[in-house]
């Protein structure tokens, strides 16, 4: 198993769009699907309300976990430890909007596709998270 | 979205070898990937000595997750709650190890494979985690 660089977590970062964000309950940590964009150094996301958004306007400090897994024996894996800070402003919130749509290929469906509420993307609550640190590690490849 | 039954999450477990694991750190949580069993009602893991099991031993409260993704607009998500209990009697490590071998295949190396340490499975740390609560959640399909 090695690290990976920072250059190669962000070429990861920018290759997917689904990762696993962790965020703490009050027993422990609370882990699901997350579609996101990575840009500017910062992932965009966007939620409806529900137990993610409540959990990280609680605790902001979230993880969001990214791989491309090969086999068991050839994997990567990608971890951003941040800041969840809610885009209020409406400038920020139309750029994180451009953001997402961008990265989900011009589709604001596919952006908004899982939420439960089939919210569109100019009714989503979007936000970011700000890196304090992003490591990575890799088996094989 | 809808819930899964509890019947439809131990489907996935079962059907699954990797998931990710997320435990508290610190300052937030850490997640990385897990190659794991399911099996009487229970995650069966292992692991080599490092930062996982570290936090793991600090605060055995943690979280499994494990989907099926095969769009943004169709999957499936299985979190796992519950106590992370490390196996050191001898009976219990010997049951564990021919859980782990016997999900994967029966093939040893692919279970420990992803260790830097490459430690062989008869010498990996093996660990339950016995589930408080098991949840999911689907998309589409």
């Amino acid at each position: 198993m090695r690290d990976l660089s920072l250059a190669e977590c962000e070429d990861i970062l920018r290759m997917q769009t689904v990762g696993r964000i962790a965020v703490r309950d009050a027993d422990g940590v609370y882990i699901v699907p997350l579609h996101y964009a990575f840009a500017e150094g910062a992932i965009f996301g966007h939620a409806a309300p529900g137990k993610k958004l409540r959990l990280m306007r609680l605790w902001p400090h979230v993880a969001l976990q990214v791989d491309t897994i090969v086999s068991p024996t050839e994997w990567k894996s990608v971890l951003v430890q941040g800041a969840f800070r809610e885009l209020t402003g409406e400038e920020e919130q139309v750029h994180a909007r451009q953001v997402l749509v961008r990265a989900f290929e011009g589709n604001p469906l596919l952006v908004t596709a899982g939420h439960g509420h089939r919210t569109t993307l100019a009714e989503a609550i979007v936000f970011r998270i700000d890196p304090a640190e992003i490591t990575g590690c890799a088996e094989g490849g």
